[in-house]
């Protein structure tokens, strides 16, 4: 069997790859033409931080261990999927003030295609009384390095996986484990992320967790649509309100534009199943996410409409609560409590499309996935989905 | 003279060995079985933690620079004396939020055998008005690197010394500089470690200071016992007089339960030597703290009785004052004020018993110092002691 | 033409050189007896600092990448230019809590000769409702660092430089990018800085910048002076008002004195070109500041009295703004607001002196320049200039 794999990290085992490339002679088998790269960046904000690449030949993306596996970049051959923050990363996590007062330090770090928001809390900052920050942006598991990282390929099968286990605990507090692969196939425009997270205490945990999915230029430029099986939506805020008639449209550029936030059920299939897509303005590229309603029942389009130098992106974000304040989510019942041991599974997948055809056709399955439910949409904030 | 010293660490030299390894060969003189070595550890939370790891043939120990001096943990055999934190350390200080607003970030990289509290403040937060935090959570000490290392091994006498000197100094505020050296002879089943506390600056400095010193598995199981020579003790709080009548017994792990804490005195000979025991449920497993009540005069035990996967774990905690917010230590005349200049030394022994008669032997110890003092038990928190 | 550069960092184009060492073999050309080296520190509150250090063959200077370019320290053969200060550095900015609830962390990493203050903010720290910190003391930039560093020589004109960028951004907020290049010819006793500040955001950024250039022993000791063109000054604030009649003299070290600072506006020529000296108390040694008062309206003398131990100290410091609480400067219209893409330069020699002959001669320059101008000397703290 022409299958091996490779421990980078392993910080208990004293096991640490600084540099690796990895070739199909090494690993043998039928699959041809991908490479997987292990870097250790250095210098200005990046350095320290750990970067894995994984080329299966036609979709290129990094991962990132030293930030919680978040998935960095990734590239259809020099075509970027993802987005220019204007922080360029990546961000080593000593260098984000995460716990600053103001609870908004999260954003130092963030310039990733998939950054995991969580684990036990994913929202808008949380204060207690005296205004004392509780809960920061966004969480803390996005900047906690993995301490077991591990890239496998199959040769025979033309797979390849990195995976990563990343802890978020704290004596006393909340104590859960990611563990993340990332998966592709030799020659396939797409990849997934499956995700498992576990309660490692011997009580009761916290969960709350999101996938801020970003994308920007040039898959999203003005005239960019986002097609979504929609169950119920509604606009966060008033700035979401204004924006509704055109909730799924990217218009042009507009510097100093505050964000504007849609929350939404998805419709699915029988089993759960359902897909968002991003076309481009010439509809002949977009990106499908694929998920699984049962395990992330919530979605939520961000559209950053700022200019270019300021981020213009979308982030399409499926969740399993809403990105409110933790208080607000656990007063609504959105936060998961995992019992002692307790595991939950989170699957998404992301293909990319190239060509009208292959857009006409992911667009189709969405319709698909739309017929039979109509959409409520409403007109104002739900007071049960947004914070007041 | 066989007798060598090597300078692993010198900022100000730009002195800096990343991995070394000593053995007797090439120090010399009959002492043998016993190495040191020194690693720069890499991925996670541990990368670009120093480590250096004295095994004298009988007791290995690692200590880390770059946690201030803090012991990590400690193995007779294959027996690890330490506890294993829900926190996999060692964590590097720039990970570690120690300022976040709640002030108990510092738990994030707490999972040493021995960690020091302090200097300029050890207790519980202190806040200020509003909320503002003032002193975080056992203070600064722990998770300031040494900037200064070495490493002397003197093969005719069979003593190995780790030494190392960190300054927790700021502009317009405190300025003292910890010099520690831990020190172990060949084939002993124990360490000793000698710290000097300096004022460096030409004003009066303040000086807290507690050993957090930290027992679980295997050596802490349901039925260990710590056996002290008691003048005075006190519970901390309702918790502790709950718990009082087994206040020297290690019950079951309890999921969910919280921090039993009593505060002491100790008995003491005439010049103020005394010493603690933990022993194990089995009686045939123990560990001696030694030191010196006129340098440390309180003695804090500690009793974390959750399950062993959130840290089922007890600190036998030498100190010059108690883990009290700082405002109230102050106010009790606790805390100590260093003259420019001024030194204070501060030593602790640690030996390990193996077998019923070592730890019998250990035990008659202790019960000779109680002899002649007939302790004061009090069943509530003293106000002098206790924080409201 | 014998001409060469370096790119010792360039994290977008993942190019990272650890250490270098330039020599005029390698340049050619008629310059001779100088040196370029590059470094990373390792161990203490050090481990991870870039430094670039240039010897010109007189005056010899480190530049700090990884502190936003500042300049460590400079030495005029064996005589230390800067000071030293009760913190050791340089320090990496994942050690300084800026962002600690005080707002005085920045103090952990000060201990540079010329250490930048802003870009977004550069005053005392600045506190919204309920005490949360908005602005901590002194900003950021100090503490970002370069992601893109060269160094040149050009071994026919005999000139050095060091040039560096450094991006302080954050979605929604400020955006701004220094550039910066610090200059030195061969067998001179001096270097330029020339900064560039630029909004690369698409909406107008706001813009605080000081200059925190700090002298203390040899240079600094008790009957030092300061020699300034002053067109208006005021005291800060009460402990100034009583310094105010020695206000250019160095008395002796006080411990525990509390900074007097004083606030000017400087008289200049008629291009707006002025200078600022500081001299020994033998009157042999100096260093001049020249700047341009169009690019830098305020001028700041700090002087620290405290013990050497506790950094007895001055600071020269030319500024856009004073270095109070943001939204006091805000209300005052001293925040520089620029527009999306515009930039500011800014200027700053440093020259230094020796012997009594180049002292009197930098002392007759700026009586020059005091000539025809009348100081206004405000007994009191000017309501304008000092926050109450």
């Amino acid at each position: 069997m022409a299958a091996k794999s490779w421990k980078l990290i392993d910080v208990e085992a004293r096991a640490y790859i600084e540099n690796l490339a990895i070739t199909p002679d090494e690993v043998g088998g039928p699959a041809e033409g991908y490479s997987v790269t292990k870097q250790r960046l250095r210098g200005g904000l990046s350095d320290g931080v750990d970067l894995v690449r994984v080329d299966n030949g036609t979709l290129a993306f990094s991962v990132l261990p030293t930030r919680g596996m978040g998935i960095w970049k990734a590239f259809l051959g020099e075509t970027e999927i993802g987005w220019r923050s204007p922080v360029r990363g990546p961000v080593h996590p000593s260098l984000v003030p995460l716990m600053e007062p103001g609870g908004l330090g999260w954003l130092d770090g963030f310039d990733e295609l998939l950054c995991r928001c969580g684990l036990e809390s994913n929202g808008a900052p949380d204060f207690g009384e005296n205004g004392q920050l509780i809960y920061p942006l966004h969480g803390r598991i996005a900047n906690r390095p993995a301490h077991k990282v591990e890239v496998s390929v199959d040769g025979d099968a033309g797979e390849i996986a990195v995976s990563g286990e990343v802890d978020e605990a704290r004596l006393f507090f909340n104590k859960l484990r990611l563990f993340s692969e990332v998966r592709t196939k030799v020659g396939q425009p797409g990849l997934t992320v499956l995700d498992t997270v576990t309660n490692i205490s011997a009580q009761e945990c916290e969960l709350e967790l999101l996938y801020h999915v970003n994308f920007g230029n040039p898959l999203l430029t003005p005239g960019a649509q986002v097609v979504l099986p929609v169950s119920k939506m509604a606009p966060r805020d008033p700035v979401a309100v204004e924006n509704l008639p055109q909730w799924d449209q990217y218009g042009p550029e507009t510097p100093g534009s505050a964000e504007a936030v849609f929350f939404f059920e998805l419709a699915a299939d029988a089993d759960g199943r359902t897909q968002a897509l991003l076309k481009n303005a010439a509809g002949d590229m977009g990106v499908t996410l694929k998920l699984d309603r049962n395990q992330l029942p919530y979605f939520i389009v961000w559209k950053n409409r700022q200019a270019a130098a300021d981020g213009y992106v979308t982030g399409l974000e499926p969740a399993i609560n809403f990105p409110n304040p933790k208080s607000f989510e656990k007063a609504k019942g959105r936060v998961a409590v995992l019992a002692p041991g307790e595991s939950r599974t989170f699957e998404i997948a992301m293909d990319i499309h190239t060509g009208g055809a292959s857009v006409a056709a992911a667009e189709a399955e969405v319709q698909t996935l739309q017929e039979g439910t109509e959409p409520m949409v409403l007109q104002q904030p739900d007071p049960e989905w947004s914070a007041g």
